[in-house]
């Protein structure tokens, strides 16, 4: 891959504990992040106290720091569940953030050798992606690559990527249906690539394995959409969905990119897909309204930032979706809490500073 | 993969003859080609007979052939060089075509074995395309893979693929300039994945390694845009290129996916990019023109067919492009000339059928 410079005090690595005992996934990923800054967010329903090895540079926050920034009626909108990572990425004053779930271990490539998410991640974020136009050879900046014949000279020099969606081996990411009805199907296939997801094309962003450009789009990568019922098991989730959804359309209307392949993680398997099957349906219908809202989404040209875009979209989904159903309408109330709180952590952090 | 039935009745397979001597070409493709039917074009300027082994079930089309069904005076504009393929594709009377370049050779895939380029690509074709969201594992359809959490239910059905574009190892389909500037790059990253380049996405549809579906689109694959001084080195012509934004555009308009991906071939050198710089840049130069021409472009109502759609196209080109450089107001002409001699093939087999 293109040579990039990784510089330690860049990122951030944002952990959501939703098990408590956290030793064997630390001691996992410890040649990979023990030299980075570690944001752990304990999610405030898990009463047990976390275990955590030693030897990292962690800040590790729990309910009692969620309550104290956000006030504790917040909470459950905003940082329960797998939600909680959302607080470390609002605590982070770092560029990159990179956030994996607690059920995962670091992959094998195919020539066998452990996969650096964070070099890899980082590569993504830091070359450039290409929105405009597909190109056959997938990025053009992973080395060994380029832009195939007929890619316009125009758009070879790119734009800044602000996401990076990384993906999983072993038990993939399906709803619960899907995992239901095809219990033994794990994804074994490593696909060598990455590639620029094109502009005005949406996509299911999992967060299971993700890194932003906080100072592009962070304000994007938002909590908000909690479906009723969902509990502590991935496929009953759809928060990152939402984010992701976010996230794109933001980008897509800024002029900045988003990459999705590698770097893939190993995931354990973590709960029974049939007793998420009545809670997970509900999501599963939302989608077929939040899709075609997304897709015709047009921002107004006064929104010129991430936090401007937030905005116009929590204000259009409580308009145009909020009496579909009350989800939405409850999403587009925590988008706006969202906005607020993340001003005031930052200019807490900008007063820190001065 | 999804298991899909290759009936060997409804594939033509296409070589265009650019080299006199396809002995090896055949033996190397043997295995995975005798039992189809093959159509040989052989270049018009070529002077050189043909040679080729026994074994196969081919008919070979020379000049004096392509002469008698279009006459002389449209050989030049339509079936000269790289670009005699499309006689191959005009009197092909199958359903699907499958098209390869004289001097690529089976690839292996990561496991050491044989690519069968007619199972992977009638697979790409026979399964659905999902061009309307984009599934971050791949294609769907797929062995082992399936629809990503998130992804709505009402897309998955997808709809009709029109054309799969396999890739290359060792020689990359880059442009000239690329290729000058990087002899040494070749491109061995073998990427196991297929997938439909979304909607409203363009991409540089390369002819070397494609497979299409005739019935669906067969007008769309056409010849027309010659540049003045191409040669008979694939990185001096950009025809397949103007071929494949037709496709894309008409495919995305009629409701057809493309695919990208699977199966590889294997391409041995020829030529020098030095020579070749000169003849190329005018190629390049007015990808800048094309591109925004066919990223803008959109069909009225009335198109409701292949056809309809080339006929639209082609006025355009002439109305919109062809004050900007002649090679445009050429290739407007070619691509009407082209649509002529397509109906009268057409009536010509049908009337031999009755």
């Amino acid at each position: 891959m293109t040579q990039v410079s990784i510089n330690n005090e860049e990122i951030d690595i944002v952990i959501a504990a939703i098990q408590s005992d956290l030793t064997s996934f630390l001691e996992d990923w410890r040649p990979f992040i023990s030299q980075f800054h570690l944001i752990i967010v304990q999610d405030p329903d898990l009463k047990e106290e976390l275990k955590i090895p030693g030897g990292f540079n962690i800040d590790v926050y729990k309910k009692s720091d969620i309550v104290r920034t956000v006030g504790s009626s917040s909470i459950s909108s905003l940082f329960s569940g797998y939600s909680c990572r959302y607080f470390g990425y609002l605590m982070s004053q770092k560029k990159y953030v990179i956030s994996i779930d607690d059920d995962c271990m670091p992959a094998k490539d195919t020539s066998g050798n452990m996969v650096d998410i964070v070099v890899q991640h980082i590569t993504n974020l830091k070359t450039p992606a290409t929105p405009f136009f597909f190109n056959t050879l997938y990025d053009p900046f992973c080395k060994g690559t380029d832009f195939v014949r007929g890619y316009p000279f125009s758009l070879r020099s790119g734009v800044p990527c602000a996401l990076s969606c990384g993906l999983w081996l072993n038990l993939a990411d399906y709803d619960a249906p899907t995992q239901a009805l095809k219990q033994n199907q794990t994804n074994n296939r490593y696909v060598d690539a990455v590639l620029t997801v094109p502009v005005k094309t949406l996509m299911p962003v999992s967060g299971i394995n993700i890194a932003f450009d906080r100072e592009l789009i962070g304000p994007a990568l938002l909590p908000g959409f909690k479906l009723e019922k969902e509990g502590k098991i991935r496929w009953e989730t759809v928060e990152d969905i939402w984010a992701g959804m976010c996230v794109k359309v933001i980008s897509d209307h800024l002029g900045f990119g988003v990459k999705s392949g590698l770097p893939y993680v190993w995931r354990k398997e973590r709960g029974n897909p049939f007793d998420s099957l009545k809670k997970e349906w509900h999501g599963v219908k939302l989608m077929e309204e939040l899709v075609p809202f997304f897709q015709s989404f047009r921002f107004s040209k006064e929104s010129v930032t991430a936090e401007d875009c937030v905005k116009e979209i929590a204000e259009a989904v409580k308009e145009r979706l909020g009496r579909t159903d009350p989800v939405f309408a409850r999403a587009a109330d925590a988008m706006l809490e969202w906005l607020k709180v993340w001003n005031v952590v930052r200019s807490q952090q900008a007063s820190e500073v001065s």
